[in-house]
């Protein structure tokens, strides 16, 4: 794991810790369901965090690209695979997202040297 | 084929010629693209529609949505899947897409009533 | 109770029971935190819906904001209440929003009329 | 002008009216500044209901795109000026902006039949 | 008054005076009806406050949050209401708000920390 | 060149360059578009810079803004220019812009203070 995966993981727990010693049912219950969704179904963990790539990407938010890259790649997600996810987050949500996919394949290439 | 799809997709067909007789050579290729990111490749047709169709939902296209839940149809998802790609969308995007989830759903049971 | 109104209820109710019938655990649960949000606690439901309204005017969801301006009308926000919800909606939301005004305008009208 | 043409304008200027009536003073002014941006300039309006056109365009609104695709006709933009600063608005926006592509194309045809 | 809220309102003052010192009347006439929507009327300025709050959170605009969360704790916003206000936020937006909800109770828990 | 707009233009590039090494054809086939719609046509670069800079101004994207504001002032754009098409984004986006105008402003100045 690299210095800026895990500073990110860090960094998000703390935030998230701040979120869940306020102790509001409703706000908790949002995120059990979000953890729910991207289990193993019908559908495998890996088309799901492809799914949950894509929607972030076109809705353009760093910080939950980061978070389903990082996802896609310990589920095997392959170089060719992401490009095609990519491509069609690109295509849906225009140059727009350009900037976005920038900084997903900089992290990407860092998620790959890792290994 | 149901009337409401049949519909949906001369209509579509009839305003594309529209687009197509004005022969701007970016919006063309634009197009081309468009068609060919949801191809056989490193991802099936099957899983690259289930993006375009979670990545419709969570911008809440409705006529997006139709048109990648007819492909989703024809690639084989089945119920369960489709409800797991919805799920994802839904949570990804929130309560505001509800009412486009209404309408999916309710084509859905059409779509499959027809086979 | 208005025709319009009342149709509108029917459909919704409709249409949710096709979601709800693939019995997806995942959609419930989102479903039911969705009603949770809006009941009585710190903030009154009449400040709960107000919420819902701009975030349903900034997002431009009609069905949405039909929604939840029904539910204004019934926790008993006021004209004034409401032009001062819809005029900061307005303001962070921009022009963009201002076809969405016309038609909660409108509603609010037939909604006031009817009592 | 052609009956679609002409019931956008008096759907427009009614609805308009039930706004107005509320005299809310925030809302007129933001109605004032709205007219005033369009005006003669450092930029001629032509170029400003381009620009208008294109933000409609990219954030997906049917009415704006419709109003500013009319005010542009009557400014004097042409085919091929309207086709590329929609080449520019589906690239920025994305294929999610198509449908709506779709719709103008369709009623630009009418606005140009009508001359 | 924390260094990080000081250093915000000081950068906010200084880019404003940036976009002041141009003198478009249409832009300055904007930020006034920006800074009367919130003023003290038929709703509260807390209210209001919370409504650009939420509206802000669904938009995800993580300056705007910032100043409308400094603007609720100067008007006595206790923290279940914050907490209510953005579990309505997060039900209306989805996952996608999540990176603002993190960063908006870190800030609120300096804003509360500071008193 | 000032540094920052220097720094902005090599990140941007050597951001760009892992994106192409991927090599993937859609990829690049819509890299290829987004340079052709911005070149002289029917509307001059001009035109289509400042329709770029209000759809990224409106869709809320602090690099796509940069970007055009460099070449809008490259292609001659004037103060009073600038300020007319921020008013217009302004007008449509919303106060939600208003963090993204305070930016633009600022590096407009630096653009201007260059020459």
């Amino acid at each position: 794991m690299t210095d800026r995966i895990k500073e990110f993981r860090e960094k998000r727990e703390a935030l998230n810790a701040k979120i869940f010693e306020r102790e509001n049912i409703n706000i908790k219950r949002f995120f059990g369901i979000d953890s729910a969704v991207y289990r193993e179904g019908a559908l495998s963990p890996k088309v799901k965090e492809l799914l949950g790539l894509v929607a972030s990407t076109v809705l353009r938010c760093d910080d939950c690209i980061t978070y389903h890259l990082i996802r896609c790649a310990e589920e095997g997600v392959t170089g060719p695979e992401m490009d095609e996810a990519m491509s069609v987050a690109l295509i849906v949500g225009g140059s727009i997202t350009i900037p976005h996919l920038r900084r997903a394949y900089d992290l990407w290439s860092e998620l790959k040297a890792e290994k």
